[in-house]
């Protein structure tokens, strides 16, 4: 496995697309809108930030992170070859999943989530692209 | 700018070693004390999780957080070939930074964090190896 994203939870991508471009030398890779979410990769060359927003009257779980925790971190997403294996090897650690299936998650790419009460309070996302 | 860790505050790096170990294929690159923390570096292959506990009875930062927050991400950070041209960069962006000038961080390298009220909400820390 390897790093692929740090998924950030804003109410204003657009500014941390201008701020982030500037400081890190970011620029977007790819931008849609996926579910309720207004999704921004910016290119760290060897991963990304995956800058989060909900759409307006949004009610899932971003907006309820904002609510809760303020704009921040959200998860860190780890690049796999078979996130099938992957979730068995989480399956038979005895770690819970959020996801016991990979869905489709924004670029196209399969996704699972394991349960942060699972692994020391950090939302990991597998990525298969 | 490159991806170089996520930083995770928590109470037992002993058994995240052993749970990301397992789960994402990533050994142990580096272990000390730094301070008040034992840090440890666990190889992501394209960077690293960085494991943040406070040693008995430490009273910084992370213990704060900690007690704040409980364990989880607590700050991304990306490696610069230049960290005083990445700070000025910072400081005329009108970005306000936690540390002004590079400071030893642990593995030996020149380090400095922003602050995250300028930032989105996430703590960024600059590493140049």
């Amino acid at each position: 496995m390897r790093f692929d994203h740090a998924g950030i939870a804003t109410d204003d991508a657009a500014a941390l697309v201008d701020l982030y471009g500037g400081l890190f030398d970011a620029p977007v890779a790819h931008e849609e809108t996926f579910g309720e979410l207004s999704v921004t990769f910016l290119d760290l060359g060897n991963g990304y930030f995956e800058l989060l927003e909900p759409v307006a009257d949004a009610d899932g779980p971003v907006s309820a992170y904002l609510e809760r925790s303020g704009p921040g971190i959200h998860h860190v997403a780890l690049e796999t070859d078979d996130i099938e294996a992957a979730l068995d090897v989480a399956r038979e650690a005895g770690v819970d999943r959020i996801d016991d299936e990979p869905r489709q998650g924004a670029w196209g790419h399969d996704v699972a989530f394991l349960h942060p009460s699972s692994t020391g309070g950090v939302l990991v996302e597998y990525v298969e692209h």
